[in-house]
């Protein structure tokens, strides 16, 4: 097969936040598919077929592309952020695995992006300065029990906790139960951010603590982190330190 | 005070995964400062002071850089891939706190970029696409029993590990460690991603299991990845399916 499909994560928002890498591999597409408000941020090639999809159809949009650089074209999946945290990456690999076995013989390509989690944590500081994890509250595609099971141990063993996809219209309740499950393992005062829009010209940060967060005021486009115990404020800036000898679990 | 200071990440290695928007602070700068292997990365520009230091000196460096700012330069600080992750923004806030008071008065700004993982995860396809956790196996600034707790609760919660620093010249055991202990606790047949020198184009991916993964494998150049249980491989590349309903916790 001739074709090819390359990956890619066009960042969090502002131009200036996708890789060259990225931009070379849209410049060079004959086909870009994607979730429509994505592909709406890219700037025009005239002779470039777009196939913009809705959201939650993502292994669809993967077949697509798939089928597409299987016919010979040279195509792109955009994914927000990187394309490897919670978004096509997986996805394509799950439609090559399942789908047509030629489909295997494809010329097939990753390229890494900035994802929120980096995006919001520059927005605040340097939050994100220990070690950490990024869990996805969407129990669309994994039971809620699993979640649980791993806030419980993100907050047991004192990681720093990036959450994505703390709450949308259909899921109003998650981020609710997610704060009171760590109200009983952490301390009310440990740090809480939500980042609205991180790495867009709108970003706003606000911090607060475990016992004050209002899970009411994140919605889709909010990156919401939970300190570790040594996460700490300085002025307008949050930061984890690198140390913590003095933080013994 | 009218110095500023811009910590920046450079990303993985390769040019074009640097952002525009640090290629920009780079280019506006009077004064770089960094780990030398960084600084050497960077294209020259002749009216512009670096200051290039050693490893394991980080919180000196934060310093100058902050010392530089408060007498009126235009700072970069460089880190490679992120500067959130593992790398400078959280030490400029240490020395920030721990400083001269007026340093609280400067223009701060932390450009985000592509960590390691990220591009170590896209040269092997898509092993990050679940939960996923980040811990660093150096010791020298958190106690071992610590990194001991966080690879325990992230074994028993599944999530999909990014180890960093996995070892070095000076601590050539703490892998052979880690994997003793995620062997007690997860499948020998569980994938471990070997990736060397990732968004670089000497990038190397080596793919094993945890029954068979070697320790000595892995330098200072490498970020190893220990999947999830339903972390798999298509051919030549690993994925993490983004549903998990039929791996039960």
């Amino acid at each position: 097969m001739s074709g090819s499909l390359v990956i890619v994560g066009i960042g969090p928002g502002k131009p200036e936040l996708m890789t060259p890498a990225t931009q070379a591999a849209l410049a060079r597409a004959s086909d870009v598919v994607g979730y429509g408000p994505y592909l709406a941020r890219l700037p025009e090639c005239s002779d470039q077929r777009r196939h913009a999809s809705d959201n939650r159809v993502e292994l669809e949009r993967a077949r697509l592309a798939l089928s597409l650089a299987g016919a010979g074209r040279d195509v792109v999946v955009v994914s927000g952020g990187d394309p490897g945290v919670f978004a096509m990456a997986a996805t394509v690999f799950e439609a090559l695995e399942a789908g047509d076995p030629a489909w295997r013989a494809l010329d097939i390509r990753v390229e890494p992006g900035v994802t929120a989690m980096l995006a919001a944590a520059a927005e605040a500081g340097a939050p994100l300065g220990g070690d950490f994890c990024a869990i996805s509250l969407s129990d669309n595609l994994k039971s809620w029990r699993t979640i649980e099971r791993r806030l419980a141990a993100a907050a047991e063993a004192d990681f720093v906790i990036a959450l994505y996809n703390p709450a949308s219209k259909a899921r109003p309740h998650q981020l609710v139960l997610a704060f009171e499950l760590l109200r009983q393992r952490k301390a009310a005062d440990t740090v809480v951010l939500f980042v609205r829009a991180a790495g867009t010209s709108e970003a706003c940060v606000v911090g607060t603590t475990l016992g004050a967060a209002d899970a009411t005021r994140a919605d889709m486009r909010t990156l919401v982190i939970v300190g570790a115990r040594a996460t700490r404020r300085i002025g307008r800036w949050v930061y984890t330190p690198r140390g913590e000898e003095s933080v013994a679990l």
